[in-house]
């Protein structure tokens, strides 16, 4: 059975990713994350673009344990902010991983912002670099728009105020399953899956 | 001596406004704010760009007051933010006008950007709109880059971690007079110049 790491210390995404792969049936594999890599140094995303962060993401782990890695990075892009939060998604309040500050702000930032102009999208870009220096990457998308309330409690970061496209409820007031089915992580993935199985032949 | 209203409560630009006036030779004009119309009813600025924003204000300034109207919105465009926070300079970490927060805001989400990737400019919109429909819109730009702690005390705004193109000071650094010669918004009021003069025929 190959190894596969995953570039994150997220037991969510780990579980993810393994369920992913069950359920397209790709065997074989078996998933690690960077708990098994104690002494991983983990670079600031820094990159200008989701493609970058997730590639640089991946090949520091690829190098520094020799197997292939999977990395991700992700994010809310906002018409009305030209595509911002983007790549500072997680620390758009100005501290890292502040969810409600992140979230607050930017009602705060759109609140003149008229409905017609409040489109949205999830991004993910998913990057597989091998120690020999292959390397794909990526991107899946999530269109949407912006409601003016948080509303639903699944879910995290930017959920509970994003409502999907063909949806009413917020993507905080989808079950899991059917977050997994449409996100832009998932899209993301199931982009990623013939190269993962392709690993595991 | 015809009259030209400034849709601004602003002293300040009431002022410069009537600097550029007289150091360009355009007699005949007599520079009014919107303190001689008291039931002007100020519209929000929700426009998608400081165009936008600027012939919209000039266009009820003018309508209101039978006067041909100038009016002008202005901010701080930043490369990596994607040209944002651009129209929502002002309230840029939710609440309108509150200078200090939106600086230490900025400087914060940039925390991990690299000096190469600073880049920013201070735009200024300025519209002439006369009663009869005629409509004229200029930009004005003023290109640099951004530092990571503030300095300097004059100007306001983004001023203290802006350093203009060819400077070493910030914009806070700079005179009065310095500032007048080269800022975004002295450009666009320079470019509109021609037509004011027009206007004082």
């Amino acid at each position: 059975m190959s190894r596969l790491l995953l570039a994150t210390r997220n037991a969510k995404k780990l579980t993810e990713l393994r369920r992913v792969l069950e359920a397209e049936g790709v065997t074989g594999v078996e998933v690690v994350g960077l708990d098994s890599v104690p002494e991983f140094p983990e670079a600031p995303e820094t990159g200008a673009t989701f493609e970058d962060n997730a590639v640089a993401k991946a090949t520091d782990a690829a190098a520094a344990t020799g197997l292939p890695a999977v990395a991700d990075d992700s994010g809310l892009t906002v018409a009305a902010l030209n595509g911002m939060p983007g790549v500072l998604s997680a620390r758009w309040a100005g501290r890292h991983g502040d969810d409600a500050a992140n979230l607050e702000l930017l009602l705060g930032q759109l609140a003149d912002v008229p409905d017609e102009r409040r489109a949205a999208a999830f991004v993910a870009a998913a990057a597989l670099v091998t120690p020999g220096g292959g390397e794909v990457v990526v991107r899946g998308e999530w269109p949407g728009s912006l409601t003016r309330e948080p509303r639903g409690t699944n879910g995290f970061g930017y959920d509970p105020i994003f409502v999907p496209e063909g949806e009413t409820r917020t993507s905080a007031e989808l079950t899991s399953a059917e977050k997994d089915a449409d996100s832009h992580r998932g899209r993301a993935l199931r982009l990623l899956l013939p190269h993962l199985r392709e690993q595991a032949e």
